[in-house]
């Protein structure tokens, strides 16, 4: 099994090294990661700059490269000019959450979501921790039981996995749930400075809101100590809407 | 009514231009729109970087910012810092098309999208020519069908709408369609040049290929001379994937 390494953290970030080291257990492993950290960079690509593609020793003998663009140019880079399609795409270990409406800004579902674009089995995973010491023990166990899992019970190439581990010790992770997405928004707080030049400038700092009490959701598994597995869609039509108008003759 | 009018193509752009004439017709307008052409920016946002929003008389009494980040950025920094929610908000006229797959890369539909998150109707709008110079007088008459048609007869808020428009003039514009998302995908290529230094770079060529022969689609209905208009979800659970697995204790 072929199985391509990506993420939005870079490729430095100690979630790739943890990555790598459970995809290598399953296959041939190629690593295509952004050369600087390109967190909530969404499904951005590069158009109108050209693009570098850096040859890194930093996983030893595996065939690695640093990419100038986005986790989805990555993406398109490595089918694109590396070569054969692989048969398995990881995105991660993402240094933080992707539940909810995350999965917009996110740059490490957004390189799933674009595997999911090429039919490539797809995953995009997530730990609960910002830290950069962020311990990624348990997320590998995760990890290779859901290797397995998608390898025994595949789902359709099309439907990306949004893959989200709690922030606890492998022994206290009671186990693995399909979940839906939970409704929920971002408060953004901007905080205005004022720089050496008397010019105001902000920071952006938002704070999640869920707006679903309801159960099944990704937030409510990982609040109860599940791994969330959120199927996701690339068709964006909402369906019940199409009723709404009958076409309108000019 | 307040109005706020964004794009991803910046603020000089002419599409956004002719944008903000058709919203004066509704209402208050306010634009906050991107310092800098953001094509290709999908959902991206700034994390890590301060912003900037510089006032702008591009028009003339209107009020007017120059934004450093993203579209979405904008529509955050606009509801933000700026004040009070919109009642609609209008992103484009975009200079290109953003019909199947496109809306996971557009930034006016990102902007579009953001809006929904914050429960604002907004629309994301596209014109198929790609010009700088392109005509946007036929493009104006249907936004302007268009707010009517939403003011009539309402979506839910978290409903955002793709529009495209097809490059005819309005007499061989058919009508006003509500479409589905087109199954395709981009066919990528990449032009390997020699930079001055020896070293290689890639220029990203995308050519989109539809997957699709049904009907209904956004890319069938401009085809035949329509306006698509696309209904999306911010929800994107592929909810009949929910059974593929029960919940799996460890």
């Amino acid at each position: 099994m072929r199985i391509l390494v990506c993420n939005d953290d870079g490729i430095t970030a100690p979630g790739l090294r943890a990555l790598v080291e459970v995809a290598q257990e399953f296959g041939e492993v190629i690593v295509v990661a952004p050369d600087k950290p390109q967190s909530g960079m969404g499904h951005a690509i590069s158009i109108g700059v050209p693009l570098r593609l850096y040859p890194s020793r930093e996983f030893g003998d595996i065939p690695a490269w640093a990419c100038s663009g986005t986790p989805a140019d990555c993406v398109k880079l490595a089918t694109g000019v590396l070569g054969e399609k692989p048969d398995l795409l990881l995105s991660g270990i993402n240094h933080g959450a992707n539940f909810s409406i995350s999965v917009f800004y996110s740059g490490t579902l957004s390189a799933a979501i674009e595997g999911a674009f090429e039919g490539i089995p797809s995953l995009g995973i997530s730990l609960l921790d910002y830290s950069r010491e962020a311990d990624f023990t348990a997320a590998q166990a995760i990890v290779r039981e859901l290797i397995l899992l998608v390898q025994a019970h595949p789902f359709p190439a099309h439907v990306p996995l949004n893959v989200n581990i709690p922030k606890l010790p492998l022994s206290e992770i009671k186990g693995i749930r399909l979940t839906r997405q939970a409704k929920g928004r971002f408060v953004e707080q901007f905080e205005e400075r004022i720089d050496p030049y008397g010019q105001p400038y902000y920071w952006m700092v938002g704070r999640f809101e869920s707006q679903d009490a309801g159960p099944d959701t990704d937030l409510w598994a990982l609040e109860r100590g599940y791994v969330s597995v959120c199927p996701l869609k690339i068709d964006l039509t909402a369906y019940e809407q199409l009723n709404h108008w009958a076409v309108l003759e000019r």
